[in-house]
C-alpha cells in the first residue's frame, strides 16, 4: 500500500498518516518527492483498504501496490534519487566515474593508479580489499591492510573511494573507510549482508547477480531501502548466458528498464561485463548512450601482473582517451563528466 | 588453410596458386584487401603441407587457420568489407539506417511510413512480405502483394528495400525485389538457405539466431561466403537469457566482438532486441555508440493497430527525434549519419 | 476454437458441424478420441461465437482456446495418440527404441549397426544421410548414396528407419526410403518444412531446437498438424544453457510437463542430449524413469572413427547392457521394451 | 599439487609428507582411501617442484592438479565418500530420503509431516526455520522457535533433521539442533559461510546455484573440504534457463557429471527444480535412476494452506506411492531405500 499525499499536504498530516500506520501494527517508511510525499506501508500481510486513509486530511489517494518491491519504484517516488556523497552526487546530471584496479595490491600500485585516474576526471577511487573468489586457494584481497591504503589514497587524491564488502563480519571494517560500500553480484542475494547495510547510512553499490532478473536485483535493493538506507545505486555488470566469448554478457538493455521502473541511479561496469580490455571502451560508450548514472572501470598500471582480473583491465592512458569520448557521448544525453585535472 | 599474397604479387602469381589449388581438388576464394590479397583454400578434409605454397612466386605466406571460420575472418581480409548497393555503401563511415514497418500491411501504411523514415534521413525501408511467425495461425505477411508493395515504394522514394526471405522456394521472388535479402533469426541455422543465399551476389543481412553463439553466426556467414557471396551484413537482434522483462536480451557486447573477429559489416535492430518502444530509443544510441555500422529500427505510423510488433515500433515523430540523437553520437565515434530532407 | 462432441454424436452430427465451420470459412479438424471426437477450428481470427455450436445436434460444448496451440493439446484430445508403423506403436506400452549411427558411413559401419541394435532389441534404426553441420566444410553426409543404404538395412534387418530431412527440397526423396522422417533442432522454426511435412501422413519425429520453450515445440507440432499430418513424435534432445561440462543439459522437465499438455508421444534423445558416451546410460533409464514414450541413442561399431559425434555414441556392447536395465527401470513405470533377439 | 601414497605406505611415511609440506609453509589435506592415502597440498601460490616428494619413502607418484579444485576431486580419493550420522549413511548403498516441509510453520503441521513421512520410509526430516526469500516482505521462518519444533520433532520420530543456515550469524544455533546443516542455492557463493561451515565437522548439505556450473558446485564444496570438514554432500536443485514453464530446469546431466568427476554424494531435489507437485513424482524417480545418492522432496500434510511453495508439496498420501515406486527404480541400479515402518 502506498498513500499518496496532496501537493500541499501539511508535516502535521504526514505525521496523522505515519501515526495511523503505526497504530495497526505496520511500518511507514515516507519517502519525499520533489513535488510531494509518499508514504509506504510494510508488514501487513492481507490486503489493506485503502478508504483507510483516502478520506485523511492532506491524502491524494491510497493506491495498492501489485509490483512485488514498493520502496523502490517509480509509483512511490516519481523523481530521480540523487545521492549526495560529501560534495559528489550520484544520479544527478554530472556521471559518476569509478576507476581503479580490481584489487589493492600495493601502495605503488593504487598511488600510481588513483593519481592516473584523479587527472583523467574520476572522482571515485575502487579497489578490493575483501575479494570474494570463486576458488578457495586464489588470492583473497590484503583486507584490513588493503583499507588502510584506501585511506590513504582518499587523503592523498580526494578521491571518494569505493569498495567491496563480503560478509556481515567485516562491515564496520569496510564502513569506516569506504565513502560508498559495494556488495557484490555473488552476495546480492545475502539477505543477512542487505539487511545489515540497510541499518547503515552510508550509500551502497548494489550489483547485479549474475543471474538475477532486473526484478531481483530491485528486490534486494528493496530490502535495504526497508530497513532505512535510502542511499542504494544499483550497478549492472553483466549476466550468464550462452555465449562463451565474453566472460559475461553486459546487459545495458537494464538500464533504460531500470529508469523506467526505478527511481534509484544505476551505473554500468563494463571492465567485468565484457571481460575483455579491448572491448571495454565500446561498451562503456555504450552504457553511457543507453543513459548510465555512471562507470565502473577498472584500471591498473600495469595490466599483466594484476593478482585479479588484468585481462580486463585498462592501462591509464587508454582510461584517460576513454574519458574523452565518454564527456562528448555524455553531451549528446545531457548529462556531463568533470574535466581532466590539468595541473 | 590461408595463402597471403605479397603486396607486389602479380595477377599471375595469383593465378598460379588458384590454379595449384584447383589442381589439388579444392576450392580457392579471392580475398581482395587494400593492401594484399589472400586466397581461402576450402574443401580440403585434412591437413594441406603450408610448404606447397610458401615458395611459390608472389606468396608472403600460407598460413593454417585454427579457427572454424575462415574467409569472415580478418586473419582473411584485415581491412572492414564495404558493401556497394547502387549510390550507398553499408561498412563505410556513414552509417546504414534502415526503417519501416514490421510487416507490409497496406498501401497507405507503407507509403505513409516510407516517407516518413525518407524524410529523418533512413536510407532503407524494411518491411517485410513473408513472415515467419511461431503460431500457424497468425499473420503470415502478404506474400506476393507485399513484395509489388516494396516495389512501389522504392520507386516512389528512391529508398533501398530490405525484406525476409522465409524459404529458398519464395527467395527468387524475394530477390528480385529486395535490394538488400533479409535472412531472419530462425533461419540463421537453415543451411540450404544459406547456400542458396550464397549463390546470389545480391546482399544478404544475415541475423544472429536467437540462441547462436557469436562464432556460430559467423559459421552461417561463413557458409555464405563459402558459395561466392562476399556481400554479408551481420545482424544483432538479441539472444533468449533468463530475463523476462525485456522481449529479448539485445547482446551489444557482439559488436566489438564481431569487429576485432571479422571484416564484415555489423548493424543493430534494437526494436527486436529490447522489444518495448519506450526502451528502443536508448538501445539504438547505445549501438552506435558500440560501433555498430548501422541500426535497423521498426517504424509505424499507428503502432496500436499493426499486425505484427506494435509495441516495439516508433511512431515517425519519435524516429526522427531518435535520429537527431543519432547523429550526434555517430559523430562522437567517428561516422555520419545522413541529413534530414527538408524538401 | 474446439468444439467437443456428445459420446454418442452420431456421424451425421459430426458432418454437420464440419460443414458449418466449412461454410464459415474456416479448416475443421476431426480429433477421434477414445470415448468422443472433437472438432478444432484454425483460420478464424477473430473470436467465434460458441453459440452457433452450442445448440447443434451432438454438441457437448463449443470451448474458446486460450492456448496458442490446439490441436496438440490435451483439451482438443485427452487420451494419447499412438502412431502405427507397420507392426509397430510409438506412444503405446511398449518403449519405442530407437538406435544407431549418428552418420550413415558406410556399408559395412550400418549393416554391423544395424544387426546388432536389432539383436538388443530396438525396433527401428536411426542415421543421418542429409546432415545439417554448422561448418560448410565439415561432413555433410552420404546424401542419396546414404537413403540407399539405410533401405537396404531395413530389408536386411526388418528394422524401421529414422532419417532426418534437411530440406523442402530433398524430403520426397527422404520420405521415399524412412519409415519416420525426422525433423532436427535447428529445422524445428523452419515453418515452410514444417509445413511440407504436414502435407504428408508418414510419422515425423520433431526434435526440440536447442532453445526452444516447451510451448513453441508444440507450436511446431502444431504446425505440422494444421496441415493435417497427426503423425507427430516430438522429442526432447537437450537445451542450451550456461553450463559449459554437457555438450547439452538434456531437460526431462519436458516429460512430463509435454505429458500434462498433449497427447502428442515424446521421446528422449540422451546421446546428443548430453553428448559423452559414459554418462548416456544414466540419462536413458532417467528418461524411462520419467515417462518418456522411448529412446533415440547413437550406436557406433567403433565410436573413435566415427565421421561425427563419436564422442557421444555407445558400442554395440554396452548399448545391450543398457538395453537390459531399460527393461527393468521400463517395468516399473508400467511400460515395456522388446525382448533381446537370441537367434 | 596431490601426493599419492603407496599402498603399503607406513604412518610414519605419511607423516614425514605432512611434515615436509608444513615446513614449507602450506596446508596438508589427507584423503584417505579405501586402498591408498592421498595428502593434498594447498597454500602453495605457485607450482611446487614434484621431485621434492617423488623420493620420499612410501610415496607413489607427486602430481599437478590441472581441475581449479582438487580435495572434492576423484584424483585425490578415488573411492566415494560415505557420510555417518550415527546409524545413517549418506552416499552408501541406501538412498537417503530426506522429507518435509518448506517451511516449519507449526507443531501439528511439522509432526504430522514427520510421522508420516517416517512411516513411507523417509529417515530425514527437512524444515526450514530460517527462510532466506526475495522479498523483504515474505515470511521470514519461524526461526528459534523452528529450531526448537525440529529438535522435538528428532526425539518423537527418530528421523535426522536437515534444515537451512541463513547466515554466519545464525549458525551455531542451527549446528545446534541439525544432524544435517544445509546451505541453500543463493548462499553457495556466500563464501564467509562456507569457511565457517568447513570449520565444523558437522555435515553440510551444499545446494548447487541457480546459476551455477557443476565445476563451481564443485569449487565451493573445496572451500568447505579446505577448512577440514570432508562431510559435505551435494544437491542438484534446479538452474535457471529460458525455460518459462518449469520453476527451475533439473538438471539432472548433473548427477553423472558430478559421480566422474567427484567423490562426494550428491542427491536430487525434485521439488524446487520442476516447481509442480503433479511432475516431481516423474522427476525423482528419474534423479535415482540417473545415480543420485538421494532425494530431498517437499511433503505437506495440507499444500493449499503452506506459507511457502505449497505448490511443489506433495501429500503424505501420494509420497507414500512415490516411495514405493523409487524402491524400485532403486533396485534397479543396485541401490535400496529403506521400507515402510507398518507398526
Amino acid at each position: 500500500m502506498l498513500v499518496v499525499m496532496k501537493r500541499d499536504a501539511t508535516p502535521g498530516d504526514i505525521y496523522s498518516v505515519k501515526e495511523k500506520i503505526a497504530s495497526m501494527g505496520f511500518a511507514a517508511h515516507e519517502m519525499p518527492g520533489a513535488q510531494r510525499v509518499a508514504i509506504g506501508i510494510t508488514g501487513n500481510k492481507g490486503k489493506i483498504n485503502p478508504e483507510l486513509f483516502n478520506l485523511m486530511s492532506g491524502v491524494e489517494e491510497a493506491i495498492s501496490v501489485s509490483k512485488p518491491y514498493m520502496l523502490v519504484g517509480r509509483d512511490a517516488k516519481p523523481d530521480n534519487t540523487e545521492i549526495s556523497i560529501d560534495d559528489e552526487v550520484i544520479g544527478g546530471k554530472e556521471l559518476a566515474i569509478i576507476a581503479g584496479p580490481c584489487s589493492v595490491e600495493s601502495y605503488e600500485q593504487l598511488m600510481q593508479t588513483a593519481d592516473a585516474v584523479r587527472e583523467a576526471g574520476a572522482k571515485f577511487l575502487r579497489g578490493g580489499a575483501f575479494k570474494p573468489r570463486t576458488s578457495p586457494y586464489a588470492f583473497q584481497g590484503m583486507k584490513a591492510e588493503g583499507l588502510a591504503l584506501l585511506r590513504e589514497a582518499r587523503e592523498r587524491t580526494g578521491l571518494k573511494i569505493v569498495t567491496e564488502v563480503k560478509d556481515v563480519q567485516t562491515l564496520s571494517a569496510v564502513a569506516e573507510v569506504a565513502d560508498v560500500i559495494q556488495i557484490g553480484a555473488r552476495n546480492m542475494h545475502n539477505f543477512s549482508l542487505l539487511e545489515a547495510a540497510g541499518e547503515l547510512r552510508k550509500p551502497i553499490l548494489l550489483k547485479r547477480g549474475i543471474s538475477a532478473t532486473i526484478e531481483e536485483l530491485l528486490m534486494s535493493a528493496e530490502y535495504i531501502l526497508a530497513r532505512g538506507n535510502k542511499n542504494v545505486i544499483l550497478c549492472e555488470r553483466g549476466i550468464r548466458t550462452f555465449e562463451p566469448y565474453t566472460r559475461n554478457t553486459l546487459d545495458l538493455n537494464a538500464i533504460p528498464v531500470v529508469k523506467k521502473l526505478s527511481h534509484l541511479p544505476i551505473i554500468v561496469d563494463p571492465s567485468h561485463g565484457i571481460g575483455m580490455w579491448d572491448c571495454v571502451s565500446a561498451m562503456a560508450l555504450a552504457g553511457v548512450a543507453a543513459g548510465a548514472d555512471g562507470l565502473m572501470i577498472e584500471v591498473h598500471p600495469d595490466p599483466p601482473v594484476a593478482l585479479s582480473d588484468g585481462y580486463q583491465s585498462l592501462k591509464p592512458s587508454k582510461f584517460r582517451e576513454l574519458m574523452e569520448k565518454v564527456r562528448q557521448v555524455a553531451g549528446v544525453v545531457d548529462r556531463s563528466v568533470a574535466a581532466e585535472v590539468t595541473e
